[in-house]
């Protein structure tokens, strides 16, 4: 659907800081993603089951490919502890181009 | 202009903890939103009267639909307690297929 | 190539927050950007000379113009201290009008 040389800015939000650390490791550590910001102590509101509910939660901002997305899905998905984790990705449209290149390059070894 | 079932991703400051989660809440309760994240902590830096000023602010990751946008939007103005609040969204473009379905029904009731 | 009233939301990471602080001061004294956000205390991972690496970092949230941006980066990169900073841009595809009016107000002294 779009050039697999596009970068993408994903969000995965995570229920504590354990998980979140396991999961962005796990994500560098397999070349599916070059580089993941993880902000703490936010608090999310949805609703569930009905009720609208907060719970404290962790943010990761994960830095990959569109090339690399489905492969980062699918061990996401394998890792993350929440029944229905959120993963959403954002096109990057511009940037600084030696560090887009080293996305990219993260992503070949 | 774009899909309705389209995915956004809104980014909108508050000035205080109980100010974000009024707002989070009232989104959420309202099924304008299905999701928001507040990011405590935040400082924000601007020129307002020729000033650059620095102040604390609350950050909302409001995730919601392009046929939402603009129900969402008339709310948070009306909520907000800004004279201008900001409110811009991003467009989601991948994402894993159930979560991103989640958040199009969240806007359905 | 793209039309340069189009708002960018930018993404930059820095070392420490005296770091963050000047550049977002600097970018908006400059009238290079309207708003930057900082967000406090977040935890990098990522693969450096092989190892998988992870620092205190913050992150800039900088709202621009596409019609800024070569500017923006450019003064960027010259205040950054990092050898290869990140600087990543996604498209502003909505938002409250009177807020976006502003951003571009921003740009233009």
């Amino acid at each position: 659907m779009s050039d697999p040389d596009r970068v993408l800015l994903c969000y995965c939000t995570c229920p504590n800081p354990a998980s979140a650390q396991h999961l962005a490791e796990t994500l560098v550590r397999e070349s599916l993603a070059a580089c993941v910001n993880r902000i703490a102590g936010i608090q999310s509101t949805y609703r569930w089951k009905g009720e609208v509910t907060s719970d404290s939660e962790e943010l990761l901002l994960i830095k990959t490919t569109a090339g690399q997305f489905e492969a980062l899905k699918e061990r996401l998905l394998a890792v993350h502890p929440y029944e229905l984790p959120e993963l959403i990705a954002v096109p990057v449209e511009r940037g600084h181009a030696a560090y887009l290149e080293w996305v990219r390059a993260a992503g070949g070894d």
